[in-house]
């Protein structure tokens, strides 16, 4: 429980000063600015009195119990700190100084000789190298940080790997009136952790939103399982930087070579259903829209203007950012007619007109929020002077506590009126100074609500041998597998192959070609030719046996050096050409990658994935959210593709390589997908799998 | 010479009033609260004084000169308003009065005849349905606008055809305390138009920058021609509404098809230089820079941050906004390193840290100004409490006037220090709240800058047989032209083509074989088979005379009714599938666009369009825009394509359509490009012609 760490009775700094631009003075001075509701002990072996506090010459003079102590001294001198806070009983220290595993060597030691006295006497260590804690809920008012910006009260949560972002995101808040709840930069996790701070923020009834600024995830695995459960409470929006390509344990595969831009963290967060941003400003937008206004169920967006052209601008706007115009029904159009004045147009975007007063903005915010056929609403208001502004801005705000959807309200005005915006901010009604921002928040608060919204997710469990692929890999070692055992594992998985023979040697080539109906497709099949097609070790449409034999002994003369094995092949129809993958990536698990074949992913980079397991949600979003999904509809007159044996292949696929953890990577490519309802096959695959 | 609309000596108001909400109000207010430098003369029939200003009974009475008059009364008596004005020897009327061809009828006879009646004075009217104008010169200062945004002086004109949006545009720029150079807002355009008016802005030196609202162009040639001219002097920003499916003269080709979200105006802002804008926010944060900041040369970002983490946000935000981060030569690390502290960053992100003094900040500025390989600078500045904030901000807006590259700022702070942001931007440094901001605003001054530094356009003359296709086009009606014909014209320009000779009948069939060589193709040849391929009027690969014997059969069976002719070609080796196309779009002309065919086209949409004639570096853009570029250059082992020979066959056909304007469409499709150096061939091509 961090209950003393956000909740402290009482604060001691170590390291307190009379320097107004040492961190020990600032702390002091945050703490008093504040409001902290306990007392303050500060800490220095010299000064008798620090801002006229009564000081001590350790923390074991102090004469009442501490619950937290915060350290800024230098980084030597901190365990000793550690161990006389140990002494004293203190629960949790806050370790601001750096110089420890960030700049390895001693300071690596140092950290872990802090760790081992504070876990010694039962206390926990925050930091070291960061910049605290604060808490704005009123029975405790704790601003344990040496940072600048103004804490008030709110009910969104802030927890930032960059002080710097965190920051940023709280003056950005403070910027337009809004607080914060608690507030955690937490430096280098030695020992309190961001998912424990995450898990305790989810836990916290006075936090309606969580945001977070992530550079790298220490434990994925562990986020993902809190991050996950606090999702369906409450949402949690994430910013990470440095979206480079990962480190990755493989990347001769396909599926490795096309996790660029952090896959990783982006199917994490999407099993999480942690909503993420590319922009600070977005990610704080919505975080205010959310934090008092309900999620939208879907898409559709109703508008309200009091003018054209911006009207015209806020639908493109809407449009572009992802959302649809709602259709009214007639019973509301009905309503509009009757209430508002006749120049209204009645159709979405409701244009209320420049002369509209409070009581048409009334009449069209409640028929769009009876109306079924609207998710969201977006009110672009031009302060037009010969109206009654105020009048309109409260019975806007009127809307706020009663919305059932969401409303943002883009407000056009000048500085003189800028007492509009306050009033509608009061009603909780985020208010904005572009249609773009609004609609780009909608659409946000939509990914959510689709998210929380989405049934309960299950992983299927299909009906497969796993025991037979358990005993072919206990008999094989480190690296690439044949690609007749890879076929062997499939099929004991129960994903469609294609009708291939085994065979070596031009006795079993041509007794091969006996069981296969012409035409066929030859394959080499050693571990040493990777690239098969690059390397001449495919020959298609063998038309007869004696074609067959042609190609054979092409091949045999070209790898004989491989002394290698055959593949005989059926050769397909018709179909449209896909890839499946499996990267399994380090502290994460196996990720899953779907594509179209070709020119798709060599070029498009049109390819999604996900971590596994599948659900069946994961597995039909793989394939809706391809860029080229037309093409497995089928265009130009083709027939298109089989999408439910996909979603099959690929939650067995799934299932395999959870099942079966040593399969580092897996490149099913392509898999031939024919038309709805004739199934699809793997025509080759890849399997690699680590040391036994 | 719009100088008395814009530059007024004196300014009458037909429909003045003492109701503070009537326009005439409103107008004689604006002139009064800014300062208007001529008489104001107030007309009304029955008061004899307005605002404490001597009334006159009409026009005809004011006893001095009128340049401008203002007119806001019933639509019916403005045609006798107007008359007197003629009377009077008014120079210009603004009708702001609504009500005319906009709603069709009565209303749009009472246009023509105001305008009418004006000409006859050699008067000018603007409007009518218009806002009015605005120019805060200080020689005259006249705000002849109904509007609110208070006007104060600044180097931006504007000129918007919603009147909302202008409002909207000038208050976001008040609103961080910029003003303005002029401001239209046009209406109807029955006389005085936007081009006019945008003609006049661009020989206004007070003007730096334009931006521009537009919602249909009324002369898209008019508008090319005179934006092109001022956009190599000064930028023209552009956003345009409802982005939807323009009305075309055809849709039957794919060109026509794939013509969306309003291609027209794209192709006419690239050609004129006009930087579009999806977002009015985008548009105004560029403004602001572009009007005190020079454009940048190239897309080479470097950054300066105080912080760690903001500045890695900073660093993703401007890669994904489309710049590249600067290498920066030893020199400059080693200035660096001498003027920088210690632990200080030399490389790009430059991280100053966080307790950088004035003197460090303007070192790496400096520094940053100094290296050949930084086209732009961004500062990444965050208000730490204990460093000295003044003398930094002093320090960068010191750089502002003697930029030669643009600086931006990105300034993370809070209330109590706004006199920070107000320091840096009274040094014509624009200060952004987000790095994503700065970031866009730096690739979209590049955009500008690339344009703007570009040679002189020249659109090349090709040698070709212009009088052939005369002839061959003047023995042709309306409608698609025989492929036989189509491949004449094209052949006449020096269009390379497969080898074809044109069949009819089994004997010329078997003639044709004669004369090439196998495999060849067999092609139906008739105006009512449009849809070849997918009819059967194709067979590919006919290895020998039978094959093509039999397949003409089938043919012969199938198309019998049309008494097709046919045509027998070579069949072709490997090759990348194109597609070339042109629309002849009315107001505008040929457009032409160019792809990658099949999937890429039907499925991707990834095509460049044009406006015709097309220079060298249209082209060259033509070809490098396209998403699927990689495959031009060669993939998977493949050779790629013959861009030279693309590149010309794109300038031959734009020439094509610019000497035969009776061409509606063109579909060269495909179009197949062998190896570099092998060149290009039209496989097939559709001509659509208009009557003679």
């Amino acid at each position: 429980m961090l209950d003393p760490l956000f909740k402290p009775r009482s604060v001691a700094i170590i390291g307190a000063s009379n320097n107004p631009l040492s961190i020990g003075h600032i702390i002091i001075q945050n703490l008093i600015d504040h409001g902290f509701k306990g007392p303050i002990f500060p800490v220095n072996p010299k000064n008798p009195y620090i801002k006229s506090f009564k000081a001590y010459k350790s923390v074991l003079d102090i004469p009442d119990e501490v619950d937290l102590v915060n350290i800024s001294i230098k980084n030597t001198l901190v365990p000793m700190a550690i161990e006389e806070c140990g002494k004293k009983g203190v629960k949790f220290v806050i370790v601001h100084t750096a110089g420890f595993k960030e700049v390895g060597g001693e300071g690596e030691a140092l950290e872990k000789q802090m760790v081992e006295i504070a876990h010694k006497y039962g206390m926990r260590v925050y930091g070291p190298n960061s910049q605290g804690i604060q808490n704005s809920d009123e029975d405790v008012s704790v601003y344990a940080n040496f940072t600048f910006v103004p804490m008030t009260q709110g009910n969104i949560s802030i927890l930032a790997q960059s002080g710097g972002v965190g920051e940023v995101l709280k003056l950005h808040l403070d910027k337009i009136g809004m607080g914060i709840r608690m507030y955690a930069s937490y430096g280098n996790e030695c020992d309190v952790s961001m998912n424990e701070i995450l898990e305790y923020y989810g836990q916290d009834d006075g936090a309606k939103v969580i945001m977070l600024h992530i550079e790298t995830l220490k434990d994925p695995i562990g986020f993902l399982e809190i991050a996950r459960k606090i999702s369906k409470i409450k949402p949690v929006l994430a910013v990470k930087s440095g979206k480079t390509k990962e480190g990755l344990k493989a990347v001769s595969s396909h599926t490795g070579t096309l996790m660029e831009k952090d896959v990783t963290t982006d199917v994490i967060f999407r099993k999480a259903g942690v909503i993420r941003f590319d922009t600070q400003d977005e990610m704080i937008q919505t975080a205010i829209a959310l934090s008092s206004q309900p999620e939208p169920k879907g898409n559709r967006v109703a508008i309200v203007t009091n003018t054209g052209g911006p009207g015209i601008l806020a639908v493109d706007e809407c449009i572009q950012a992802g959302l649809e115009l709602a259709h009214l029904t007639d019973d509301t159009k009905a309503f509009l007619k009757e209430r508002l004045m006749p120049m209204a147009s009645l159709e979405n975007p409701v244009d209320v007109i420049a002369t509209a007063g409070p009581e048409h903005y009334g009449a069209a915010i409640e028929g769009l929020m009876n109306d079924p056929n609207v998710d969201s609403i977006l009110i672009n208001f031009i302060s037009a002077p010969f109206v009654d502004l105020d009048g309109i801005a409260a019975t806007i705000a009127e809307w706020g506590p009663k919305a059932t959807k969401p409303i943002v309200v883009v407000l056009m005005t000048i500085e003189k009126w800028g007492r509009l915006l306050r009033t509608i901010r009061k009603g909780g009604i985020p208010v904005y100074e572009f249609p773009e921002t609004g609609a780009k928040v909608l659409i946000n608060m939509t990914r959510y609500g689709l998210y929380r919204h989405a049934a309960e997710t299950e992983f299927p469990k299909m009906d497969v041998k796993k025991a037979d692929v358990d005993k072919l890999f206990g008999g094989l070692g480190e690296g690439y597998i044949s690609q007749a055992d890879a076929f062997a594992a499939l099929d004991a998985y129960g994903i469609p192959t294609v009708k291939m023979i085994k065979a070596s040697g031009e006795a079993e080539i041509k007794s091969a070609a006996k069981d296969l109906s012409f035409p066929v497709v030859l394959k080499v099949d050693a571990k040493e030719i990777v690239h098969k097609s690059d390397e001449g070790g495919i020959a298609l449409n063998l038309k007869d046996k004696d074609e067959l034999i042609a190609a054979w002994k092409v091949m045999d003369k070209k790898f004989s050096k491989h002394n290698p094995a055959y593949v005989v092949q059926e050769q397909l129809g018709e179909a449209v050409e896909t890839i499946i993958g499996v990267n399994n990536t380090e502290g994460i698990g196996p990720i899953i990658m779907f594509g179209l074949g070709g020119i798709f992913v060599e070029v498009m980079k049109d390819v999604q994935f996900r971590l596994c397991p599948l659900s069946r949600g994961d597995a039909d979003g793989m394939i809706a959210d391809i860029r080229g999904q037309a093409i497995l509809e089928g265009v130009r007159g083709k027939a298109g593709a089989d999408v439910e044996s996909l979603k099959d292949i690929l939650l067995r696929i799934s299932q395999l390589a959870m099942d079966h953890p040593r399969i580092l990577e897996m490149d099913l490519n392509p898999v031939f997908s024919f038309a709805p309802g004739k199934g699809s096959k793997v025509v080759d695959i890849r399997i690699r799998l680590a040391g036994k």
